[in-house]
């Protein structure tokens, strides 16, 4: 699920740009949960899809694209996400930096088949 | 470079978000493409930061800040990155998506110090 670029329809749309630095703490519990999350966002109304990135010991980059701004507060408000993001600030981060984007233009390419 | 959150200001501005997949051909050659890229686009007008994660052999997400629209083109215009570009597509990507995005919202935490 991670692998894939998201394949989001023409703007305009949303993006949520969580950066975040992990502590070394409890790297199992933290795989469990960004998984369930993950699953978890794919299931909320207005879900465009999510990127994941991490440098191994550094800097993570989620990003996930919702259709308005009412699916993101409505994700940011779900119980059990709620629930992520307490147990994230007790364990998991040592800092991050969450960003709310209107997504204005976007562009893909592949390479061409040979 | 690459480790640290990007101390952005206070909303609105710009992030583009560049998530792409590699071919596994020249590591080396990309690697110091992405790192004189990211000294080059920090003298570029209207810069705000930069932040870089990916996943080993998987997808790699890059977001920049930018103060406005016109800094954006700037860069996206730069010689030097028109170069980079050409070659990415040439040798490193397998597939990009690059959104251009407007930050409405923006919140950090760091742990409180103990």
């Amino acid at each position: 699920m991670t692998e894939a670029l998201a394949a989001t329809p023409e703007p305009p749309y949303y993006a949520v740009v969580f950066t975040s630095c992990r502590t070394p703490a409890d790297d199992a519990g933290y795989a469990a949960m960004a998984e369930a999350m993950d699953t978890l966002a794919a299931r909320q109304p207005g879900y465009l899809g999510i990127e994941n990135a991490r440098v191994e010991g550094g800097l993570g980059i989620t990003v996930s694209y919702w259709a308005d701004l009412e699916s993101v507060r409505a994700w940011k408000q779900h119980a059990e996400h709620l629930v992520a993001q307490r147990l994230g600030r007790e364990k998991w981060y040592e800092r991050y930096f969450l960003r709310v984007c209107r997504v204005e233009r976007a562009y893909q390419w592949s390479r061409p088949e040979r």
